[in-house]
């Protein structure tokens, strides 16, 4: 289920940056496949890579978690 | 470095508990010594393993994230 979320809350904060994920994954140099299985909630992705795309996303590690601990 | 920071957060909330390493892994029935890696900042851990042990430290995610954001 945590997959899941933080997929759907990188998603909703890539979006409201207007960034296409091949763009978004460009940017963070993120392979784009990868990228899209992390957005896809497939993903038991690292932390690490949650660092560098919360980097990306220009938002804190505690903001990102904050939106993951919302969605139900 | 965020790997650094996210063990010195879990230790401060494990010993808060009045838990050993070793007490606590076998809480979250996570290995000992991958647990004691985790918190010498050795571990580049995965988010489902992030979530088991916020849960075994009673805290959210944002919660913990939060302490790793005030880490410098």
């Amino acid at each position: 289920m945590i997959k899941k979320k933080f997929g759907l809350a990188v998603k909703k904060y890539r979006e409201q940056l207007g960034l296409s994920q091949e763009k978004f994954a460009l940017s963070i140099s993120m392979d784009r496949t990868y990228y899209a299985s992390v957005e896809s909630g497939k993903r038991n992705i690292s932390l690490q890579n949650i660092e560098k795309i919360a980097n990306g996303l220009n938002i804190s590690l505690s903001q990102l978690f904050e939106t993951i601990d919302t969605i139900l």
